[in-house]
């Protein structure tokens, strides 16, 4: 009597992905409950309830992706073709910060599932805020999933500290842990974002549940300098350190990692998850995929989150992680397509620490499966002279709309092309409300340098009024005189070496943003410190009087950021330069205290010594008396009416040195 | 009075790619006969025969390949994952040798039309064979293309000399230059390929017929570096001096070029195809397209041929080129998605130097559009904060199934993805079938190493019978008293550094290919030359007479490629080297001429030295004669029977050196 199945794929040519790489022509698969019973000739023996013809079609693993942030689907387009901290700390942390919430997180995932499953992928690494609702609604669509509960040493939108955060983790875990689908796993998110205590209590808390541990290391080269600077190793062997390798790691990208850091983490047993898209698109950069493979370390491919892919296709990631490694290392024969094949699937599962249950097509396995169609023209013709030819059609002409069913834990999740366990129209509508909330929360942000400046925090707002005057002066000789005569009280002097960078916008009412480098300076001119602060003056001059002008600074922060920075988050339609040597003095004259600086302009250069005596003022009243007293300096100083400079020196120089940007 | 127009495509987002980049929302385009009349809300007024609702979806214009071999379709996916060399002469010329015709150029003409129509492609250029047959499907197919008619130095499938080759090319652009849809030009295959005749002379053909000039340029560094080394310049300044831009040239490529010679392509006003999946699959390398931009280079992006992409995808490239700029230069700012679809569209015409017909959609020029579904799951949300990040939803998740209508010179190829122009079943018939040949050739020629060695042709097949012996002697001094002695007759000596590699196959019938290189030495042990030849032998020892072995040799032929070549093109189940120093006689004894060799060996290390002693024979009764003769010999040297080794070098050595392949 023959075995029995429920459901036997028959007429299929079975890509199996198991150790030999077998291949079954016109053959079949048998499946029982969530498991897969027998495969290829044997298979066809099985007497089976239902049975399904596949025309000839490819039966193969399902995909696995190997690291995602699934939720972030719903922001997926936000903010592209920025600079990784531009992209994270203007967009995608402020938009976060208001938005991520269980209800965002389960129509993130499902969205995520929805696309996920069109492109034949059946399980996935995750890593959000929130991760109960991802794992919920991932067991909903009936996918597989490492689900990995982000932990961070700042205050995120689940958790306030991260002890808390570190509280969640544990819950999650235990209650998720003999899930069917689900694997729940700590994440810390990166050596940079997290405390070594973190790094520390989140393996141990992975080793103790004996579930992986998802993590991103070492995917810029900023972060290895910082660890190099910080801990004095790089971040391989900084985290082996912390323990972290005493629990099953998946890490994310190691695109900056040398030949002993493979080696360690091929020692460590380590997964790591190459996201070749993410890698290029954020200016990351290449990582060293085929030494990995070449030593021996188990990587799989992931497409990162949608907010920086942007898509979550893994047959672009499959093709990319086979065309990059070759022009990377000029070695055409490197990640040949089966490679590429098996990264995507039983490799892949291994780097999740899931291939006992998923990437291959074995008897006892988990019945995750797609069916393929080689059909399409972008894939006529087929040769078989190369027994390795349908991993290259595959490859590099397969895309992942030919994919026409996929089967997830023995449950079909689509048929011939079309869900069974989602709503698409359901998830695109609600899917696009967000999207214009979203839009209208940085539209409203975006409707001033104001708001924008607000928008990335890390600064208090603060408005102030001050009168001041600019003149030439004849020598620095002279101006030094009068501020040591005994008409004046010395209160402060110091000395800098200031770079100032203005950027306008193309909308005047805008006002203009000063980014200011300060160097201070010893007596010999020696560099002691330095500072860096954004200040935003109203574009248009309020008043004056006389000579004296009226001005009003809306907002003076600590610049956190670079230059650099700045310049791509507020994109200003003009940039200028000033660089000047400066001594500056606080005193006290007629009962008030003015500011005077003695400036020599370095860039643009010009000839001779200028002053500039200011005054913060209070009131209309405040502003007339301080303007009177302004003007006596002036001729204390021995200033005549057209040594005054009408504007500030932004536009003195303006003629000599302006860089205008696109 | 309305303005009249043949066609008025309503409620669209037209993406015009004019120089200010205009987007209509809700808008429309007015079409009159092949071109178009009127764009954006004045399109609006006017009244139509027929008006078509867009439904809101994407109109762009029709996406320009800047450069393919289009009849290659029909080769797509027949050898993958192999070096440059391996590719173009193990697999694609001999097949071409075999296969290309009008008939098969065709056929896959109208199959790759047919692919590219379907990826929202209007307009290519192209580089083959039988140009006219080209030319014919696709004025058929109804696409727009530049057709270049390949001249080489070699003989080609089309032209036995360079001289018919330059002949067909003239005539070809004297009959099609007044096409509607084709545009005819000269295609002199590369520097390296082509004397600097063939560059000039079709440099001067499309001058004369102010058509461009399609080519590749520097492509690989091994391009350069043999340009270096024969003209003592890079690529570009050595086509430059054959005159090469006095045409309007096409480059393909141009992946490493310096500073100097991206200026002298934007001087040139040439433009360049950036063909990314291409060079990242033949490990090619990247080509410094952010650079080229900077400068005001005119950059289109292309497929390149199927057999070496495996698709003819736009999408796919333009992804590749944005995210690949980025990753390669370590900026993300790199080349942005609106960039990437500029390159894609107006300047990849302006590449082909046809940006006055195609490439936007502005009134007078032609009508070459497709509407794109931005709907599908993987583009959504959407968001609008950013105004170009409708480009970065086509370029970072758009796929080219999402192309819904294709328009090209006012006629529609394509709508709601069902083909108007081309039989898409005929085509998957026709082409397996082709397939089908292709492979049965390449099985039958891959049958054995004898077969596969004549495939790849430049040798003559030679079969010969030896005797031979070989056994250690006591010293080198008693073998040259000896080989000097009145006993033997002297006709040449010669001296040698021999490396041999020996290569076996699982089958040990298919016997073992020698690949050796000669290093001839002078008394003093100095080079003065080197060859390398090949040689097949029967795996099997014929027979023995005592000591003296009979070999059958097959095949014997100057080496034309490196180890490395031939080493991937043969695939060896194990490899072997071995390394001497030999001195060779031809001597006369007895009234017959025997070769007798001193060998020291190298590598593997042996003490000692060992004598060889061989002669060609013609028949059993000369075989057992010279047997004979063979053993006195050896007598006369003095070696004992032990002396003589059983087998060859390879095997007496085997244990110890063997470098195994994977």
């Amino acid at each position: 009597m023959p075995h029995a199945c429920d459901l036997l794929l028959t007429n299929a040519t079975v890509l199996t992905l198991d150790r030999d790489f077998t291949i079954h022509r016109a053959s079949g698969v048998a499946i029982t409950g969530s498991s897969i019973t027998a495969v290829g000739p044997e298979a066809l023996t099985y007497s089976a309830t239902e049975s399904i013809d596949c025309g000839g079609r490819v039966v193969m693993p399902g995909l696995v992706n190997a690291h995602t942030h699934v939720p972030m689907t719903l922001l997926r387009g936000l903010a592209d073709d920025l600079r990784l901290d531009v992209w994270l700390m203007g967009y995608m942390m402020p938009v976060e910060r208001e938005f991520v919430s269980p209800d965002f997180v389960g129509l993130g995932t499902r969205l995520g599932c929805a696309e996920m499953i069109r492109s034949g992928i059946t399980c996935f690494a995750d890593m959000y805020y929130f991760e109960e609702a991802v794992a919920t609604a991932t067991a909903e669509a009936g996918m597989r999933a490492l689900c990995g509960q982000t932990v961070l040493r700042f205050p995120s939108p689940d958790a306030i500290s991260f002890e808390d955060s570190l509280a969640l983790a544990r819950d999650f875990v235990q209650r998720w842990r003999n899930h069917d689908l689900i694997v729940p796993a700590p994440a810390p998110h990166a050596p940079y974002t997290c405390t070594s205590e973190i790094l520390r209590e989140c393996a141990e808390l992975a080793a103790e549940y004996d579930v992986p541990l998802h993590t991103h290391l070492a995917e810029t080269t900023f972060e290895v300098e910082e660890s190099r600077r910080q801990h004095g190793m790089p971040v391989i062997p900084y985290v082996k350190k912390q323990g972290l390798f005493g629990a099953k790691v998946l890490a994310a990208h190691c695109v900056h990692v040398d030949e002993g850091e493979i080696r360690g983490l091929q020692q460590a047993g380590a997964g790591v998850a190459h996201n070749p898209t993410s890698n290029l698109k954020l200016g990351a950069g290449i990582a060293p995929v085929a030494r990995m493979l070449e030593l021996g370390v188990t990587v799989g491919i992931g497409t990162d989150g949608a907010a920086s892919n942007n898509d979550l296709d893994m047959f672009e990631e499959m093709r990319l992680a086979a065309l990059l490694a070759k022009g990377h290392g000029g070695d055409p024969t490197a990640v040949p397509a089966r490679e590429a094949v098996l990264m995507a699937t039983r490799m892949g599962a291994a780097a999740l620490h899931l291939d006992h249950l998923t990437g291959s097509l074995e008897p006892g396995k988990r019945a995750d499966l797609i069916v393929l169609d080689l059909a399409p023209l972008h894939n006529v013709p087929a040769f078989e002279r190369d027994r390795n030819s349908l991993y290259a059609q595959i490859v590099y002409a397969s895309k992942s709309t030919d994919v026409l069913d996929v089967m997830c834990n023995g449950r079909w999740l689509m048929r011939d092309r079309r869900l069974l366990t989602l709503d698409e129209a359901g998830l695109r509508d609600a899917a696009r409300e967000y999207g214009r909330r979203i839009d209208a929360f940085l539209a409203s942000r975006e409707e001033s340098v104001l708001q924008k400046l607000v928008a990335i925090g890390g600064a208090v707002e603060q408005e102030s009024f001050e009168v001041q005057v600019k003149a030439r002066i004849a020598s620095a000789e002279q101006a030094l005189s009068v501020v040591e005569s005994e008409a004046l009280t010395i209160i402060r002097s110091s000395r800098y070496q200031q770079f100032d960078t203005y950027w306008s916008f193309s909308d005047p009412g805008q006002g203009r943003l000063r980014y200011r480098e300060d160097e201070f300076l010893d007596k010999d001119g020696k560099v002691t410190g330095a500072r860096a602060r954004l200040t935003l003056t109203g574009g248009t001059r309020k008043e004056s009087f006389g000579d004296v002008l009226l001005f009003h600074s809306r907002y003076l922060a600590p610049a956190t950021h670079s230059a650099r920075f700045y310049r791509e988050y507020f994109q200003p339609a003009a940039e200028h330069v000033v660089e000047k040597e400066r001594r500056r003095w606080l005193i006290a004259y007629r009962g008030a205290e003015f500011h005077v600086h003695l400036d020599r302009l370095i860039a643009p250069a010009r000839d001779g010594w200028f002053l500039e005596i200011k005054s913060r003022i209070w009131s209309r009243r405040d502003a007339l008396d301080k303007s009177a007293i302004i003007t006596e300096l002036l001729g204390l100083f021995g200033t005549r009416p057209d040594d005054t400079l009408p504007d500030g020196y932004v536009e003195f120089a303006a003629g000599d040195s302006p860089l205008r940007l696109p």
